[in-house]
């Protein structure tokens, strides 16, 4: 029996890749403990190259290997049935997929250009120019023109989390009293921030903030225990 | 043993209102059927005033009476547990709650203003004063001007559906094999559009265009059977 990460790695071992960070969650609320943890620089695609293609997070689980962190999160509540549920129940794993697109096709793409010079100032020495090279085609511009619009980014960034904020206000956690993996979807994208970037993006009162909160004091401070900015 | 609904209706009986689509929705999937369905002008506030506020939906089920249509579908799956179930499970109760507040914070305000004339042509005449007067001061700007720039909005609008898209090119419903309630919440926001305006809003190949069929069809073609535009 044994289990492998393959994670995303920047410089001075900072983790700050929000899909890898889906699946770190998902492992802890499922109580599992990988045997290994391997980094992964942006151009080591060799390392996982096994997997049949290029992006992490990847998990060899007994010998079984499996890419893509939504696919990850399926395989292990499928080969874990005896572990607490990550979902709960179908309707809640097709709204979690729904989630899963929301952080991925809005979140990201949002808070992206705010954060990226200061994502690629925590990257590798050797992996920056394939960084700026890929990163600056995605958008459009230099990473440090890009960053420089963050003051007029941050309040429209803020109002996409008015679905997230008003659900907070109800709940302690996205999926109710409790936090599932929809949680740790949204909550990868503010461990990205808070890894690679000391730039404020949650207002003291914010209802989003205290969540976030309760999410880094979860499985004993697990996500609170790595070194971040307090964004 | 009775259960009575107050609905918003415009001219010619139309039943527009997002929100009452929702818990129609629900009371369909629970199987239960209304006694009685109560017609409410967008003035005849007087007509929910035992409700002790102003807005529709509100049900009276057996003396008990329950206003807006998150909390009517929570009643009715605390009150109806041997009925189909609109959530499945507490995180999925969760999840929807969140998929409420994007379908009213996101889509609604977002698609409000490219029908927002249409909707008017379809108040009764006698409401007519009043959804100008408070809709104009939402909108800021008159009715015509508002809806006059839909050729711009249109493509936003669809761009907001992308996670909804993204779902649906994976599952059936936006709850996965099987629709629930937050497939209503989002459902009710196209049937606003379906009763209210000639305006396209997708477009042939849209997977939510094909999901939205599926959704007309759900028991015995029930939403389906009222006349609306294809839009």
């Amino acid at each position: 029996m044994s289990l492998t990460l393959y994670e995303l790695c920047g410089a001075e071992d900072r983790r700050f890749s929000p899909f890898c960070w889906r699946t770190r969650m998902a492992l802890a609320h499922k109580g599992l403990d990988p045997d290994e943890i391997i980094p992964v620089g942006f151009t080591e695609k060799e390392k996982i190259a096994f997997s049949g293609q290029e992006l992490v997070p990847v998990i060899i689980d007994n010998g079984k290997t499996v890419a893509d962190s939504w696919d990850i999160a399926c395989y292990l509540e499928d080969a874990y049935p005896e572990c607490p549920t990550l979902f709960g129940c179908d309707a809640a794993l097709g709204e979690a997929l729904f989630i899963n697109n929301w952080a991925t096709r809005v979140l990201i793409v949002e808070l992206f250009p705010m954060i990226v010079k200061d994502i690629f100032d925590r990257v590798r020495e050797e992996d920056r120019e394939y960084f700026r090279k890929t990163r600056e085609k995605w958008m459009k511009g230099k990473l440090e023109e890009v960053q420089a619009t963050r003051g007029t980014r941050i309040e429209p960034f803020r109002k996409h989390l008015d679905p997230l904020r008003y659900t907070l206000e109800k709940e302690p956690f996205l999926c109710g009293k409790a936090p599932a993996y929809a949680d740790y979807i949204v909550f990868g994208v503010f461990q990205w921030a808070r890894h690679a970037s000391p730039f404020i993006l949650l207002s003291n009162n914010d209802p989003v903030r205290e969540w976030r909160e309760r999410m880094l004091d979860l499985f004993d401070g697990y996500a609170r225990n790595f070194d971040g900015y307090p964004c």
